[in-house]
């Protein structure tokens, strides 16, 4: 038995969508998902009891800043990641891809694995398919990600093609090292914003046949319809019987048209990152919690809501007053708030698949956000 | 009825110490009590769930900074300060006399009251016993301070003879115009380090008839032995039926000893301000997390405490990661824990007292704190 399963409860008649239940070590947890992002083995100013309360049940963590910080054999001393940072849910944690190319200066990308310095100390570090398995095994994650390029946009086709390539390599690479059977490794589907790379990606991973399977290098700046027009392609070539998970995607109009694309899970900072820059994401919008207009606003954030500041009747006034005063609480009320909401807004699109009215779904959400809209 | 009363239910016999109950509009809280420091309407990084757990049954919250921000009236028309941060136990808010003198700036006082200049804006302001009543009214905290000056160390004793002297006539106006009868208004012992000021103004006070007393002034810069003989005098002035309060004291040492100088509740913001700073206090010193000997230690931050981060299992080596790691969660793991050691503190030293056995704890904290033995 694999460590990581995905089970179809629902297919929605009219798209994609589906509705589903990912098995892991740590649990089985119902799809789509939303996995708040805890980088350094912490979701920034949130507990676990907290994850827990608001409906987390899978957060995301980082390879590349835990492998820099405090180091991998750290955590594999301490029991693991999830013993480290207490929590008994599961876990996710990226390859480290990513942020080396993001993060990492200095970079030199060759065929064994990528030299760069670290964004900490200046040190020299080397990641390769191989590191990065050892490290994920150290951190002990229930599912792990191949050790890809993301691929910056724009590129051209040719350098597209080449690390596209060598992304499946890395991948084959990356499922060798892999040998804990109580991880599931996902293989990334890349390519770039070329329909055929991307295509030949996902057949290249499902040969190998992974337990799951991410669509990486989207949201890098691309306009929103090459976007959605890439993860069409991309979800089109992966198996129904498998999770598919969107890396870094986490606004609501964005799940509506990747779920509606066949896609099961996602994570983002988005929603923590701008909690603590004081905003509040709403089913009409978002609320920027110190504008005047909220000084005498004794409402919570959204009405009906059931997350710890609005079920607690914490105010927009005294949000606002918290953020004004430069107090931690403040961060946290809207960061809760936000993850709550995402997690409702999951469950929202799952009961809808569950009753083949998707599309209704949709089309009232963008009833009450129009300049969400995508242009048709 | 008066709002707040106080009730002894045990005399130490061998010392001044004394076990009793503060009664109040939001709740009946043992003493000895220490009140946690919500300076501007929240303790800092802490929800009001976490503080009732860890014992805390009433906090202290700032006139100066909430007069300043968001003000008065809004706390007001939010329903006060109770519904304001959503807690409903005990709160005590200070008159605005020690900020206007210590956070002000370009600060004028004259027998009417003080004008200063916002720390945070630079506007002008006014705050005198009529002002600073009105505002603790809108505020509605359970327990009011009077508007006094707090005499800097050191001064010469012609300017404490006058102060003292303008902080008893402050008073006097203070209880004038504090008409709410749900609120208890406190006096504040000044005086100096002068023992016939500490005397007079203790006497002058006491005829004015408080529903109980604190002792300002303190711990403001002057040797140990001098606070230590300060506090007897001003103590052994009060009525025993009546509340005593010493403001702004935080630790353990500070604690036995103005404890058996016959002192019932404190507050301070040391606790929590060397938590953000990455300071955990235990029965026997002190825990600066970010030390390297910290690194490999999975032990929790203290054993046998019942506290959120140890009963959970945070571990030292965890905290001092999320501390290098700038991240919010290690500054609410240490706030929790030293806010819990210092509930467990106050509650040894009321079993002890309830068994007469102060003296012994006393020797015996010496006995694991010889550092901070007082000279005798």
């Amino acid at each position: 038995m694999p460590a990581i399963t995905y089970e179809i409860i629902h297919q929605d008649k009219n798209t994609n969508a589906r509705a589903g239940i990912l098995h892991t070590p740590h649990g089985s947890f119902l799809t789509p998902i939303f996995m708040p992002v805890g980088t350094k083995a912490t979701v920034k100013g949130v507990s676990p009891e907290e994850l827990k309360d608001l409906g987390a049940r899978i957060v995301l963590s980082n390879t590349y800043h835990l492998f820099l910080r405090p180091g991998a054999e750290l955590v594999r001393e301490a029991g693991g990641l999830h013993k480290f940072m207490h929590w008994d849910g599961g876990i996710l944690t990226d390859s480290g891809g990513f942020q080396v190319f993001s993060l990492g200066e200095l970079r030199k990308i060759k065929e064994e694995g990528v030299t760069f310095r670290s964004h900490i100390d200046g040190s020299k570090q080397f990641l390769s398919p191989e590191v990065s398995m050892e490290v994920q095994m150290a951190l002990g994650a229930d599912i792990v990600m191949a050790f890809d390029e993301c691929i910056p946009y724009p590129a051209d086709y040719e350098y597209a093609k080449e690390s596209t390539a060598r992304t499946a390599r890395w991948a084959r690479r990356s499922k060798d090292a892999m040998t804990a059977n109580n991880q599931g490794l996902f293989g990334i589907v890349q390519g770039g914003m070329y329909e055929d790379l991307r295509r030949q990606s996902a057949k290249e991973l499902v040969e190998m046949d992974f337990p799951g399977y991410a669509v990486g290098g989207l949201s890098v700046g691309e306009p929103k319809e090459l976007m959605y027009e890439m993860l069409q392609v991309s979800t089109s070539e992966l198996p129904e019987n498998k999770a598919r998970y969107l890396m870094g995607v986490g606004t609501p109009d964005y799940f509506i048209e990747s779920v509606m694309r066949g896609i099961d899970m996602f994570d983002c900072v988005f929603p923590t990152r701008v909690a603590r820059n004081g905003m509040a994401m709403t089913h009409t919008g978002r609320i920027v919690i110190k504008n005047a207009c909220y000084e005498h606003d004794h409402n919570v954030l959204e009405e009906n809501c059931d997350c710890y500041a609005c079920r607690n009747g914490y105010t927009r006034s005294y949000i606002r007053h918290l953020f004004r005063s430069d107090e931690m609480f403040g961060l946290r009320l809207l960061t809760l708030h936000n993850l709550r909401f995402l997690q409702i807004f999951m469950k929202e699109m799952r009961e809808v698949i569950l009753e083949d009215k998707f599309l209704e779904f949709r089309t009232n959400f963008y009833v009450n956000n129009p300049n969400l809209q995508p242009k048709q």
